[in-house]
């Protein structure tokens, strides 16, 4: 029987480009609050699990200057890394530390500094981040041109337009304008989206989520020492990782990602959620929006909406506040930003703190069932983690 | 009460120089070994956990590139980085998913590919791995600049001289010479040792070890898989794991590495093994031996020998079978070699095969208490991980 692993602190650093300050004191703006709204010392926290993919960084320890810099030196801790799914990884590995008994309190910190190398050698970094040899290097594609291959692919198929994608971006800037956080705290119209320059077509600037430096922290904590911190505990109730191929020229089809559904899967059968009935058993998701095509085939994938039916939810504005599901009420990656090994930490942050009813208006979800589903894809879909957070005990 | 978790599979590759295969390549000849001695299939595998540092790699997604090559192509995955301890750390992930309910078969396959870039780039990568910041851009100490630190005050401390840390490069030399997976099979002499050209004084060429391209695997089952799987179970006992300062500037002395300690501390409560029963608790060691003083200090910082005793067991031969303790008996990072992300496993395999008397002749340990101890360092003690594994079943 495994024990229960809940959130019982969290911390957000702002978004966007952060040159007033370096990795360890970015990371440390997310695990001081973290800490102080646990309620917990330093010198309780038994594991520190840093997620940072940092492929652009000076840093080769990040995990070590980070924990000095945060007093935490002395703790046993590691660095995880599955791409753009690096935070939701990291959570699984300190869940895993407490439910298996060899931790009581985990800090996991996200943390990433994209801004800190020249712009090519982030875009040639992330380019790289499907199959460097086959794909990057002898065909040239990049990674806006994967998620490209797919929004054809499903435009074609489906009959989604431009529009559509345009919508879930307008969508994502609307929510970003309450959250002070994100790194675009501004609406946009469907016509500035249209406008905007292609960077592979059909995507265009304002369907990509952006260059962002950020940290996100939560204090995980298991159920006897939640017990003793906090009446508002919010429970890992399950966690779902796949993965697929790592070339793209190896997969079935361009309309969904496969590992997302099977990560899907897997996090519905381990909280005895029926296939089928997962839009009315969350209150909210939070998605991983790195293209706009991507929060749509997102829908399909998790089983929100049938299969190519994702993006008439867009155009009916069924997962905005009042729909079917609201989504990305953070203003997801691409509004409120994507500082890769950040962004999954991130999504529990803002799960808990949705659950808890404790965002700003404007972007609170209404909470009835008490629980909340992130989506977490690293690559074109090469990773994904689909985790489920409830105000509910789950099942031991 | 946590699940027990065995090793019931081991690979490992050739260690060396390794141009004749590509990243996934390399790592797929331990999976392949691993999986097969394990008897499971591939399709049995619920996690995998890749070890890989990979600073110096054009691969920036790793372990999606291992797990698509070697079949795994789906499953739940990441990458985990502790700098050299990596492995280690990828070990203690693995170890917890099973421990924790999670997973009960997990495949954790450490790979490391260093002369795949220019020499001077891995030098220059391994060279920051310290502090960066402050003690490589400003002051520009490198890596055996840093262990000679530790060499300096050990010596003028408690009297050492240079040809007793040539003494640990003899052994760990004539131990790989048994080893035809070593990088150099080859026996020394203390003389040679004493002529090789300054690395950093009193650190010679033949205190350090080698730039390796290399890759090492388990498959860790659950006690309930393992049972079915295996009549000769090897267990992972206890893990303790600790981390020091990023600024070797900070720490308050340079006669041993204070992560190291914590990290014994916490093993040997956990195993129930009292403080100053260490040498007769176990049959063997693996120690973090990436210049020959850390093999001294090791020697300290886990109790074997008494605080400035260290460098008299080298003198004395203690560490050779028949002595106190035999330690690296693969012939140790020193002349087995050193692939980083590879490194802790390709400790745990060596335990699993001594343990079960099936390596080498000239190189197999007695086997009588059965169990044995892999001392894992990332860094310059900024990282330590100890971990126990023995033939007993341990305490739940």
């Amino acid at each position: 029987m495994a024990r229960r692993v809940a959130i019982v602190g969290t911390g957000h650093s702002s978004f966007g480009v952060r040159l007033d300050v370096n990795i360890p004191e970015l990371a440390y703006e997310s695990i001081r609050q973290a800490i102080s709204e646990s309620g917990i010392g330093l010198d309780d926290v038994d594991l520190v699990v840093v997620g940072n993919a940092g492929g652009w960084s000076s840093e080769p320890l990040p995990a070590i200057v980070v924990n000095e810099y945060a007093g935490l030196s002395g703790k046993g801790t590691f660095r995880v890394e599955a791409a753009c799914a690096t935070g939701s990884a990291a959570i699984k590995a300190g869940r895993d530390a407490i439910a298996s008994g060899e931790a009581d309190i985990v800090l996991v910190v996200g943390v990433e500094k994209m801004n800190e190398s020249p712009t090519p050698t982030v875009v040639e970094f992330i380019g790289r981040a499907g199959n460097y040899f086959w794909e990057f290097e002898n065909f040239g594609i990049t990674f806006p041109g994967y998620y490209a291959l797919y929004a054809t692919s499903y435009m074609f198929t489906y009959g989604a337009r431009e529009e559509d994608l345009c919508e879930v971006a307008v969508k994502n800037h609307y929510y970003a304008s309450f959250n002070p956080k994100a790194q675009f705290p501004r609406k946009i119209t469907v016509e500035e989206c249209m406008r905007s320059r292609y960077v592979a077509w059909p995507l265009k600037l304002y369907d990509s989520s952006p260059i962002t430096d950020g940290s996100a922290a939560v204090v995980l904590a298991s159920e006897e020492v939640a017990a003793k911190l906090t009446d508002s505990p919010v429970w890992i109730e399950a966690i779902g990782a796949a993965s697929d191929t790592s070339n793209i020229s190896k997969r079935g089809q361009f309309l969904g990602l496969e590992a997302a559904r099977r990560a899907a899967r897997e996090a519905y059968k381990k909280a005895g959620i029926e296939e089928g009935s997962i839009a009315r058993s969350i209150d909210l998701a939070e998605v991983h929006d790195c293209f706009t095509i991507a929060e749509i085939m997102a829908y399909e994938d998790l089983g929100i909406a049938g299969r190519g039916e994702g993006y008439k939810l867009v155009r009916e504005h069924q997962t905005y506040i009042g729909g079917l599901v609201p989504v990305n009420l953070s203003g997801g990656l691409k509004a409120k930003g994507h500082p890769i090994g950040a962004t999954g930490v991130s999504m529990a942050v803002e799960m808990a703190r949705q659950l808890l009813g404790r965002v700003e208006s404007g972007r609170q979800a209404p909470i009835k069932v008490g629980r909340g589903l992130a989506h977490n894809v690293g690559g074109t879909g090469h990773y994904t983690y689909v985790t489920l957070y409830s105000l509910h005990k789950p099942r031991g």
